[in-house]
């Protein structure tokens, strides 16, 4: 199986990461980072840069696509190539994924529509202008639409699918070897469990569009 | 303050990039990719590039620095040109940090000898060559030496330490912005947890080393 990563200007990296570093130890899978054009892609920080090797062009048919998402995102809302891409690939993918915002240029490209599906929780309600059905799980799963909540959500939503293609015991096998038994110091990770008013700071400093 | 993440070749990305989303976002900070040579640097698996933006050479004096491990640790053992720059690094550094069996190149260069310290659980015996002592749990920290667990503990230790300097406050809001709040799909992140056939297929396939 060949899964493509897509890279835009501005990612963040760990949305494109968890599912590289989960998803990307499928058995006899090759993982491919994708680009308009080759070479280093910025992320949100500007202090990453992670290499496309492939162009969207060389890439046309990917078995399992992953989009990323982070403030980068809402220009490419706009990006016919990006969006034709998606479409494309979408028409002989087996599994079209996201994480984070990654999933309002799922829907941009019109591939959600009627689905369910997730995103950033401060992007969560922006689905609804793509006819997409927001809910705030971690990972959702529509058909072949498997789309994840925000940043670090990518990895539970790369282990999910892991499992669900190649068994339970690989999935089982890569968290062990990735560690993951995660114990966070605080437990502020959504919405619901974070302090209000950091809440409410995030709430009126995003930048997360549907436009 | 500047944070420098070093990058060798065959590292593993989920090491470097835990840390550099959460610890990276630090107020007032610059996160810096190293390496011995400028450009692209590959990952463990080979599908992934990080591009390191400056050479050991031109970042002589971090504040804090973040060492990732990976099955690329071994060979990084006798690199005398990395082991010379973490020393020297280190002796200005506020705080000396490691992923991962990044641990093992921290105490090859002879700084953690009579410390606690974590690596990765397949690599965790190997610390005890170089007079470190081994605990299993997943951040640990010994006075300015932050040591994390395998792979994915990364982003536990980048919290932590974001709020040891930047306090709760700062850390409580990347862990929300970043939607830390993880719901692994297994619960075989460690191998007390995980099903023991598993455990010992991975000891049995391990190549971690120190030597």
């Amino acid at each position: 199986m060949r899964i493509a990563i897509v890279l835009f200007d501005r990612f963040t990296a760990l949305d494109a990461v968890g599912p590289y570093e989960t998803l990307g130890r499928l058995p006899d899978s090759e993982t491919v980072f994708v680009a308009e054009q080759r070479g280093p892609v910025r992320t949100d920080t500007g202090n990453l840069a992670v290499t496309a090797d492939r162009t969207f062009a060389e890439l046309p048919d990917p078995d399992i696509v992953v989009v990323p998402g982070g403030p980068g995102q809402t220009p490419q809302m706009e990006n016919e190539t990006l969006l034709d891409w998606l479409r494309a690939a979408d028409a002989t993918s087996t599994w079209t994924t996201s994480v984070c915002t990654g999933s309002l240029l799922l829907a941009a490209a019109g591939l959600l529509e009627g689905r369910r599906a997730t995103s950033h929780w401060l992007a969560l309600d922006h689905l609804k202008h793509f006819g997409v059905r927001p809910t705030g799980e971690r990972v959702v799963t529509d058909g072949k639409y498997v789309t994840a909540a925000g940043v670090s959500a990518g990895i539970d939503m790369g282990l999910t699918l892991l499992g669900r293609i190649a068994g339970d015991e690989q999935a089982q096998t890569v968290q062990l070897w990735t560690e993951y038994d995660p114990q966070p110091p605080y437990d502020a990770g959504s919405p619901e469990k974070a302090p209000v008013h950091i809440v409410e700071r995030l709430r009126r400093e995003s930048r997360f569009s549907a436009k």
